[in-house]
């Protein structure tokens, strides 16, 4: 079944759903962060079917998240590595990471830890404002239409409720 | 199909994308973060078959991301309002748009920008290390075993190679 493609909706959210919607492909970027690089490790590890796997190494690849680096040439063989743009869904995983940890650890507490290396304490993700730092939070956060917006849709009435502008 | 189930996966990112690992469960959570409550605005706003969205809201309620509050009783009718631990997903969604404003926004610029009304400036989410509060990278950050992890699996070679442990 075709699914609904997210990947023009005037939404960086639904946009980066069109990628991430599907727990598996989150699942070999989180694999890919623990340093797993070959197919079949990324195979055994989550025990996802080889065809699915197929699919969504392809997908990744193609969106640029990760990149194919040869290893061998007879069979020709690849690692998969992260790229900086990869990287960056480090935010994503990690704000993932903490929801779930707050609110469906259970009495047994947290199954991973993330321990900054770099100031050498464990660490949550905290979310902030890149210009106050604060922690940004949904009741003092408003949305508008940024330069992106499609021009067609910004005169509609729906479009300018969802937005407040009258 | 019955979808392999993440929720008891010992990783707090396996256990969110059980409930998130689906475009349109985010995306539901992403218009009650526009102030849409009501059946038929969700329906309309994402254009998402009713059965589809009948599934996603039944779930976010069992979930306790979403909580029912009758507005009308003949027949009877429900607000679906974000509870506290629905509200906390916000970071989960301000980290995604930011990434998708980075990585798939091209030249028009970003559809949508974040204000933060406490400060007054125009925002992007920072994913910051709680404790030193510097920008939280994938290089500079290590998972460890938590309290929670599962006995059974901590003397699994696979496992302790995994989090670095010998």
């Amino acid at each position: 079944m075709k699914r609904t493609s997210f990947a023009n909706w005037p939404c960086s959210i639904a946009r980066t759903l069109d990628l991430l919607g599907d727990p598996w492909t989150p699942l070999v970027v989180r694999e890919a962060f623990y340093g797993i690089r070959r197919f079949d490790e990324f195979q055994r590890e989550l025990g996802i079917a080889r065809n699915t796997l197929t699919d969504r190494l392809r997908r990744l690849v193609d969106e640029g998240v990760l990149e194919k680096r040869p290893y061998d040439t007879e069979p020709p063989r690849y690692d998969y590595v992260l790229t900086e743009k990869g990287r960056d869904l480090f935010t994503v995983m990690a704000t993932m990471s903490r929801w779930g940890d707050r609110w469906l650890a259970g009495e047994q507490g947290v199954p991973v830890v993330f321990h900054h290396d770099a100031c050498g304490h464990d660490t949550t993700a905290e979310v902030v404002c890149s210009a106050c730092r604060q922690p940004l939070v949904a009741r003092e956060t408003s949305m508008r239409m940024g330069p992106g917006y499609p021009d067609r849709l910004k005169r509609r009435p729906d479009v300018r409720r969802r937005f407040g502008v009258s």
